[in-house]
């Protein structure tokens, strides 16, 4: 079977997953489907793996953001009077503490002890326009410490967000409210990215950052720099543990981002008590080594004018994304439990609420916002329509001056993609020379963004492997961001959450990166979150089964296609080596088509059912079963997804019923494949680990042929 | 239902699982299961979750290292003359260049680069004995950048181990041979941990450490330190760009494991290309952070007095461990492919062999072994001999004057359990007083930790979520390194891994470890290697779904359930929240038993089946339809890898194949219980994400109810 139209099969699906990112639908909230593309790979016909790739359906983003406006401001103007930024500091804590404290449940430690550096940014420091979440040139913030998510709920509240009014605050973490337990950018309007599962959020952030920094080198003009905004992100200790964030900062540090400022919030309490006993390592030491600029405040409970400093000092250094450690007490002002782990994520509790007011000189009922905070924040409306309207005048001007280039910000401003981008798609006959999947997969990606101006990624240094190379662009790095080959190194879980933060960063960024399969293990948290945040990541995942061969069973994925098609939200599809027609494009569509049959009337003696490689497997072993007089069906079941949103009808035509004589033949986990076989059909594939020999010795040791299967379907039918 | 007895089903479950560890099987090859405990959770009846761990089955592992016999050297000896050096280390080159080149598949560029190195540490440092590599005290080497496997290899095969002759060489990477692609404890004796997946062997190492200085912290005395060993390990640019090698070393610079020497392969090149693209971070800033002592070898190639001399000063430090930068060059010796990617992971082929042989001076046949080298390497066999000699006398002496911590350190040895440990767990009776299972687990962990002298472990920073501190013990840590409790910070990933290397240093040493089941996404590569190592880790994972209410989706697990059921050597148990009998022991043995029912002859109209808080949901639903006069089956399904493996006379007792009316019930995805329910029953289950509210809002809006549970029947009888 020629490979060459195995590639078509993702083709298909690759456009229709991008079709349906440019149409998009403002208020869907159905659970839209993310794609982690699975690789073909014959370890029958070579020892060479093959890869294809393929995407997720594309979420759907407000379009809020798909108007163009006019605008621009230097400056959020001054600060306030110390007296009222302790009391606006103090609004935040008692909002974080009161919604804690009516759901109780939450986490008030982190609002608490954040809240003076969480008010300098949202009031002092940070461009942004409340009434308009999606505006393009906003500055990006990020709570990698999510559980702290009422500090962000406070500060949208404040700020004037429609998303987070004082109801909403007063639903904090109750069914179908604005303001779930940790931040989730599909649920409330002002939340960039979803966090919670520690160090997610400073990496994304690093994404973020990557984001601004390439636009801006492609668009940006001496007269005209249209794309120009910082990604602030606050971090705890815990995020600091935890690998990902090392991956990521070490990324930035090599790019040199720049407008990446993070603030650790240096607090040495986590759940477990005092960091000194698990955490005593020097974070400025490691951060040093690993680029960044580090800045140490060492009163952030009340330093108001240390925090400020920073910022400007963080913002001086152009080269480097900065750390400022801001040493914090958690749950301050907390009389009795401020400086504990107790105070980390749980309701205070009354008397503590009440000592907590008394200490703090509070004497507000819950909820409230007294009128002089609320006077002050009410400028951010205003100003932040000013802004948008000032950038949005810039951007008229950019696009009298530079029309090319601000039709194709236009589009990876809006998502909307440039009209016939899917005529630059190669197109393959049963007459194209055969060729490993994962070689058209890379001819695709680079016939895509010859006409995809938001497209980009790379691999977790596999390029030559995953075959995701774009041969007409250079590396992105630290002095060519404009570049769109992004170098990953072996940092699988960074990448995955870098590319949600680009994905989430516009709605035509798409982000692509690529890994061999099995260390998917690595990122599956990354995955996850793509997928629960309807980031559009496309995944090239190749080398997908013991057909690696010799590597042996810790490069040979088995459970992996099992546990993607059970992970909601991903689209996964393996498409297969196989000489598929051009009607099979159709059939992919639905996810499972039938590619053979000599039976009539919808009632075969057997079906045969394959993906990627091991259809191969099931054709050859109905030719043979035909030979003896079989009717014999073969089904190719690219996408479990997809063929499972299909009508009824069209599932009986494919498998009916009545036909319980069923084969599969996977190269993978049975786990899963009951429901397609049925109780009296047969599942072949493979319980137990790999082994490391030449791919086709594995196949035959573990009965992956076309004489098991032959076998098998004589025993059913 | 009262959970008390539900703990009675984990416990007997560890009970067999602790067995089964005791009676060591020497070559028991079958896939042993892995066991990944999952806790019920009662969202129904509270907010507040709990957990019950469980155990896997344990791994079988050689005898011959449990006998205890006697003996002690000091040194290996001296350094051979330069030029018998040099050709020792072309002789590891050679071996490694002509095994990749004759299965035309595998890595040349470490070992060659790296040869310098591993000769100076096999043949001049490292104390073991070839004829016995399961000799307790022996030096412990992990190779983490595992896929240089054939250095390993060349090595053990010139230290003379049976496990790695000459035609285990010549069968690199085929089928069944000793010698796989990656570095395999369970194939290659000699072999310690399971290494290929980037960063994972130095978190092992880490783990190796961790137990020495836990084992001599307890044992030693005096006049007789009985546990004495150092633990080595290479890793290169891959591996400390991984997350998880930075998680393990923060631990390691934590706790002060002064016996732990890392040599980082500074090559410069990785399979992308030049480190620069991806890689520029200082890591001898970082490690200098992390709290490790850092030694620059600039010449790794030649320079041996260089490497011995890191060596000396690595173990003069003795509170903090040391990485040893060595700057290499990557396929030292290849005229035309040294210092690229090209010779990293790709035979180099005829003619740049045969250009290499010329430059190198090396007239040999493929595999040769020089005679001089030969006799050189000779002496391991005996000097190994006698070290153990000499040690087993140490440990008579220290038999004779502790006989108590003798027997104890006896059993940590050899891993035979002491007799009657299992009496020393608690019992249950429908009587006791209803509890978390998550606390129910904690008293059976400080209940065996009386009893098992190799019981130790932790949390990844939530103790008091998950309930694993042992009350009796308080903290390793640097200073206290003889205690029980590790605190492993929020390093899921390196937990898992470091769990795996105490795991594999001693048979009788039995880790567990626990987080939020939902973050086993952030360590599934570690589980993984654990369940495919055979390393008896105990997974405690607690709040195992929708059930933990209030944090939302990013904390709510879903698919991960069905994923840890796809993967191999995983025995996944999850007790039900109920009133189990007695009785009900001898059935979770089984994975899955009748708990009520009201049919005769085998015969029922409808089979309920739930697993863990579910369980309730469908004995409720049973209580209504058996009052509509329904005969109704109720079936806890605990572990479906146990139940598999019961009979099908078993099996068929449970589910009767003409019994078609069935409905499963589970807070997870439903993927995979097609298996169970049959084309004709219905899976009741979530397959979207979660949300964030009250646990009983969200088990209600999904759908997990009796009167669902009971719709469904009632469609199907």
């Amino acid at each position: 079977m020629a490979s060459s139209s195995s590639l078509t099969l993702s083709q298909a699906l690759l456009a229709r997953a991008i079709s349906s990112h440019g149409s998009a639908q403002p208020s869907d909230h159905r659970v839209s489907l993310s794609a982690l593309s699975i690789p073909t790979f014959s370890g029958l016909k070579s020892a060479s793996p093959r890869a294809s790739t393929s995407c997720r359906r594309l979420p759907t983003r407000s379009t809020r953001n798909h108007q163009v406006r006019s605008a621009a401001v230097e400056t959020i103007g001054t600060a306030a009077e110390t007296s009222l930024v302790e009391k606006s500091v103090n609004t935040i804590r008692f909002l974080a503490i009161d919604a804690v404290e009516k759901a109780n449940s939450g986490h008030p430690g982190l609002p608490m002890g954040c809240a003076p550096m969480g008010h300098i940014l949202y009031d002092e420091v940070m461009r942004y326009n409340p009434k308009n979440p999606y505006w393009f040139n906003r500055d990006r913030f990020v709570l990698s410490a999510g559980h702290g998510c009422m500090l962000q709920y406070a500060l949208l509240h404040l700020a004037g967000y429609d998303s987070v009014r004082e109801d909403d605050l007063k639903n904090f973490r109750q069914w179908e409210s604005r303001t779930p337990g940790h931040p989730e950018n599909f649920e409330t309007p002002g939340v960039e990215v979803t966090t919670g599962p520690l160090g997610q959020g400073i990496a994304n952030a690093v994404g973020l950052a990557l984001a601004e920094k390439h636009l801006a080198a492609r668009f940006n003009k001496p007269d005209n720099e249209i794309i120009d905004h910082y990604t602030y992100v606050i971090l705890g200790d815990g995020c600091q543990m935890e690998g990902i964030a090392n991956e990521a900062c070490s990324l930035a540090g090599h790019w040199g981002l720049g407008k990446l400022i993070a603030f650790y919030d240096d607090n040495h309490i986590s759940i477990d008590g005092d960091t000194e006993i698990a955490f005593t390592e020097s974070v400025d030491k490691r951060f040093e080594g690993l680029g960044w600029h580090v800045i140490w405040v060492k009163n952030g409970n009340t330093g108001y004018d240390e925090i400020r400093a920073a910022i400007k000092e963080a913002k001086a250094v152009k080269d480097k994304p900065t750390l400022i450690k801001v040493t914090t007490t958690i749950g301050y002002g907390s009389p009795n439990k401020a400086n504990s782990y107790s105070v980390h994520g749980s309701a205070l509790g009354a008397k503590e609420v009440d000592a907590t007011r008394k200490n703090l000189g509070w004497p507000y009922e819950p909820f409230h916002v007294p009128e002089d905070v609320k006077g002050h924040w009410s400028r951010h409306v205003p100003q932040g329509a000013a802004l948008e309207a000032e950038w949005n005048a810039k951007f008229s001007a950019y696009e009298k001056n530079y029309k090319e280039e601000a039709a194709e910000l236009k589009s990876i401003i809006t998502g909307e993609l440039p009209a016939g981008w899917e005529k630059a798609l190669p197109t393959y006959t049963p007459e194209s020379p055969a060729d490993a999947t994962r070689n058209l997969s890379q001819q695709n990606l680079n016939a895509l963004v010859k006409v995809l101006p938001g497209l980009l990624g790379g691999s977790a240094d596999l390029a030559s492997s995953n075959m995701t190379l774009l041969k007409m662009f250079g590396d992105f790095q630290k002095d060519t961001p404009e570049e769109r080959n992004v170098r990953f190194g072996v940092r699988e879980h960074g990448m995955g959450a870098i590319c949600n933060g680009i994905a989430l960063h516009s709605p035509g960024l798409i982000p692509y990166c690529a890994t061999f399969f099995v260390f998917t293990d690595y990122m599956r948290a990354a995955i996850r979150i793509s997928a629960l945040s309807q980031a559009r990541v496309i995944y090239v995942m190749t080398h997908d089964s013991i057909g690696l061969g010799e590597d042996g069973p810790t490069h040979q994925p088995i459970e992996h296609l099992a546990s993607f098609r059970a992970m909601p939200n991903v689209l996964m599809l393996r498409p297969a080596d196989g000489n598929e027609t051009a009607g099979a494009y159709k059939g992919v569509e639905k996810g499972g088509y039938i590619i053979s049959d000599n039976s009539s009337g919808n009632n075969p003696d057997v079906i045969l059912i394959g993906t990627g490689s091991e259809l191969e497997i099931a054709v050859k072993a109905a030719d043979e079963l035909r030979k003896e007089g079989k009717a014999v069906r073969v089904v190719s079941l690219v996408s479990w997804e997809l063929f499972d949103e299909q009508s009824d009808a069209y599932k009986e035509s494919v498998f009916p019923s009545a036909v319980t004589a069923r084969v599969s033949i996977e190269a993978g986990s049975t786990f899963g494949w009951g429901k397609i076989v049925g109780s009296k059909g047969k599942a072949i594939g493979i319980d137990r680990f790999g082994a490391s020999a030449p791919a086709g010795r594995i196949y035959k040791e573990f009965g992956l042929t076309p004489e098991a299967v032959i076998a098998a379907a004589k025993e059913l039918c």
